[in-house]
């Protein structure tokens, strides 16, 4: 019988792994070691693409009569940031205070340690589920992600795979666990404007075409009106500019471009198509009645060009999914979660074209930082609720 | 005798030698030797200072009986660019369809070139003038300008050195010789803002603080309203935003600052106090006031660093001087000249602290350009007017 039932035991074997991204670092061959004992086939596919680094990622089966249920995460960890400021070593797993340190404690190496943990006591203790299990794990969710997510769910496919429900393993609560089950994204979309203008000398502005001026005009344009105030199930639609950039060194020249990049967070209001319709007739009309006095009466001359592809709103309506998972966490810890579509965008935005997806894992506030940690009791805790999940789910499949 | 009657000798001369600036280039040494013969004595004062080059400049005078006239310029010229652009080799004074070509032709070396000439000319045909002439001669104007005028001012006014009025030989005519007399020129002022927001990830806004939408308020303050239509003497203060930096690489990261760097060119409307007060006023008030939604209630956060020295207005009412050149001007050409304050600062704006200065020189179209070159008719025109003035200006000091 393996040890695998103890959630902490599987995370600091995880964690001693210094699986950075976008390096495996044994933390993927450990996993196999766990799952092998419990029945799974494992398979490493890699991936490769030009200028992207070869990934190393997991797919494991465990073959069963009834409904699919498929686990997904990453084993990749972001960079440590500076070492020296973390209390304990970010790969020695060491516990102090109720609380195993180390990189990737919560994001996500904790939510695979108890998913793990709370399939080895549910067959330790009922045996086969009814059903499959599988783990799709990749080593490229920190990094590109050109390698990871994307191609693993394709070359399952096409092995002929198919899933009923999907888990990802994510820390999606922001407090306490419990708090929050992820039913949804907002989509993403990113985009640059390039405004060109004519470089001169800031004392002839009559000579020149400041293109300052008129990417400010765009700008409001994109910032103002509001896109909306939100839908039934999501926040609002959000733009933020995250750059503006001229790069010119001398304060006594008029520079020739400037370029703003922006990134909108949208909900069910839009798809990725009609915002971007949105957008550019935005920016049709604005440039077309500049703001500020010019030298130019043409219209402002830019150009606007769409950054990686759109990552595409959706909601997950499966009640058999949702509600089993939201009963499992009331069941344990005597609370409702939320059911959130807030915050940004995770691989089960791809999943969600194969089968109905739900996030849910450990809390997220040390994510990413020094002094990453979870706490012995949140672990506990979060087996318990897969171990009923898995339970209730597959027996929900046999009704 | 010497042969420095002749503008064109004179520039080639200049031209050859390379004086990129800071590099003095053989061009102080020629013009030395230009001045010796006569009758002119010669410093040759070097400046310095910690983090800048070494800089020679030239100081030469010519004793008389009477008021004191003073003749400035530089020697140093901008970098040739892309030298195979050029038609001829930009150090070779190559004469072509009665064109001289080289890099300072018209900025300043052609000015300077005529000055001589129309002295040497007035001593060979009158004698002596009725007072004494001066030529302040700088290495150090295209670059940093820290060890040129300035300094070359304060050191001749140590020495006991007193002026009446001075011309500037830079190239004041935007089409044809003649056009336009600079007698003033807006003063200049630069400024930096940063905004300090807070850092986050885009699908979390109201965690975070963007600064760019802070800082797209402020710009708006800076260039509405306008500051003033002109004034009697002068065009309308204007403000142009040169930079605009945010520097975020990813898209997907509210970023935790924002600078913007302007310059204004503000007439006598304004005293660089009055203007740095209307700024201040203008930022503090819109920092009360967000303008774009964001998670932040606070005013924006915000810093002005105001950069180099400002540069204050001046116009030159003396009528002895700008009289006597707009007539020179008209005798030789037959057609008045504008008397402009439009365009950049100059070197003028140091020596107005001493005497009474305007600027008046050769076609400034080709200044700082590939083929920078010079009609070689525009030499002697030029010549001609100095020549001219130079009577007329000591002829009215003595009566
Ligand atoms: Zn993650
Ligand atoms: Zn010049």
């Amino acid at each position: 019988m393996s040890s695998t039932t103890d959630p902490a035991a599987n995370l600091a074997t995880l964690i001693r792994c210094p699986s950075v991204t976008p390096n495996e670092g044994g933390a993927l061959a450990a996993l196999e070691t766990m799952l092998e004992p419990l029945g799974f086939s494992v398979e490493r596919p890699v991936f490769a693409e030009d200028g992207t680094p070869d990934i190393e990622n997991l797919y494991a089966r465990r073959s069963g009569n009834g409904p699919h249920l498929l686990f997904a995460g990453h084993t990749d960890v972001v960079p440590v940031g500076d070492e020296s400021a973390w209390s304990h070593p970010p790969f020695s797993a060491d516990i102090a205070g109720g609380e195993m340190f180390g990189r990737g404690a919560v994001d996500m190496k904790g939510g695979i340690a108890c998913f793990v943990a709370a399939l080895a006591r549910y067959i330790a203790e009922k045996g086969d589920p009814e059903g499959s299990v599988s783990l799709l794990i990749t080593g490229d969710e920190e990094g590109a992600a050109i390698n990871g997510t994307v191609k693993l769910l394709e070359w399952a496919a096409a092995c002929g795979e198919q899933w009923d429900a999907a888990i990802v393993g994510e820390p999606t609560n922001p407090d306490r666990l419990g708090d929050m089950v992820k039913i949804g994204r907002r989509g993403s979309l990113s985009g640059a404007i390039t405004v060109h203008g004519r470089q001169g000398h800031v004392a002839y502005p009559h000579l020149a075409d400041n293109p300052v001026r008129g990417l400010l005009t765009l700008a409001d344009a994109l910032l103002n009106p509001i896109f909306d105030e939100g839908s039934a199930d999501f926040q609002p639609t959000n733009l933020e500019i995250t750059s503006f950039d001229v790069g010119n060194p001398a304060s006594n020249v008029i520079p020739a471009k400037a370029t703003a990049v922006f990134n909108i967070r949208f909900n069910d209001n839009w798809s990725a198509e009609t915002l971007q319709a949105e957008i550019h007739n935005r920016l049709d009309t604005a440039s077309g009645r500049r703001k500020y006095r010019t030298g130019r009466k043409e219209r402002i001359d830019y150009d606007l060009v769409w950054r990686d592809r759109p990552s595409h709103v959706f909601l997950t309506r499966d009640a058999a999914l949702v509600d089993t998972l939201g009963a499992s966490v009331k069941a344990v810890i005597g609370r409702e979660p939320a059911l959130s579509t807030s915050g940004g965008t995770s691989d089960a935005r791809f999943i969600k074209d194969y089968c109905p997806v739900v996030e849910f894992g450990l809390v997220g506030k040390t994510m990413h930082m020094v002094d990453e940690r979870v706490a012995l009791a949140d672990l506990e805790t979060l087996t318990q609720i897969y171990l009923r999940f898995i339970g209730d789910w597959f027996a929900k499949g046999r009704n």
